[in-house]
């Protein structure tokens, strides 16, 4: 299947000059989202993951499902202060001023495999912070899965110590 | 499986007063999140669900396995500003001021059947506002399905025109 077909651009947003990927139609596409589902869990079938990790909201989209397909767990890594126990936090940098990722300190045990899911790899940035987050409690990241990456934005070459996956790829 | 037991319940957030019911123990708990969605979607298979939506960002980590788990599209309602295409919105009353929840207009064909899903039935008021989205936009709503609900807030009497399901209810 051709996801690219199923993924909607939108040229300026959320402003000027971005081409938005936009995934809620390849979510409202149930052959579309059953064969994202299948292709990511089946890729990861044989690498024993205990836990999969994926950032609020849109990681949770993808993440939850796969999670569920693969008979894993599921752990969210939310936005400062959405958490309600004890939680460890990591702040990264966006294009102007910092945001802060957080998860629960007991959410994974030491040596878990892990594998953080999320719709789209841009700088790389975010995961670069969750899987910090991840690898502070004890878990091993075994893989970075996405649905989409912007190659041009080079976050490959920031996460090359991890495995990663992209079904759909993007220069723009 | 008794789901309650795989609840933690975290007294005073987010603040004084409130017994937070915290679902990321349940969906760490690979078992009881595979009993979960297998639940609710079990109590759906019937129903000819075509598309199932949830609020932002905890219906979207019990939704979209549900959505999966059925072979059903999944539809994202989101915070305004959030949406990249074109939406429809409805405001609602929170306990200090209001918030709006959004909907893309062309996420649901008219006439389709929709399960609503979210991880918590409080007062009602967030779940009758996606209703009211999902009917604007000429879906059928033929179902609301909540891991937990607070009986003592009374959601359900708002809701009384909906088939409605909890898996697990507090009175406080």
């Amino acid at each position: 299947m051709d996801l690219k077909e199923k993924i909607r651009v939108i040229e300026g947003f959320p402003r000027e000059g971005i081409s938005f990927k936009d995934v809620t139609t390849l979510l409202n596409d149930k052959e579309a989202f059953k064969f994202t589902i299948d292709t990511i869990a089946e890729y990861l079938k044989d690498k024993n993951v205990d836990v999969i990790v994926g950032p609020e909201a849109r990681g949770f989209l993808f993440g939850a499902p796969i999670a569920y397909a693969l008979g894993a767990a599921f752990v969210p890594v939310r936005k400062k202060g959405k958490l309600p126990s004890e939680t460890i936090s990591v702040s990264y940098e966006l294009e102007y001023g910092t945001d802060i990722l957080e998860i629960h300190k007991d959410a994974i045990k030491p040596g878990q495999k892990v594998a953080i899911v999320d719709d789209l790899l841009a700088t790389g940035g975010t995961i670069q912070s969750v899987a910090k987050l991840v690898e502070s409690v004890g878990g091993e990241v075994v893989s970075l899965d996405f649905v989409i990456e912007l190659t041009d934005l080079k976050g490959r070459e920031k996460l090359q110590k991890y495995d990663l996956l992209s079904l759909v790829q993007y220069d723009i």
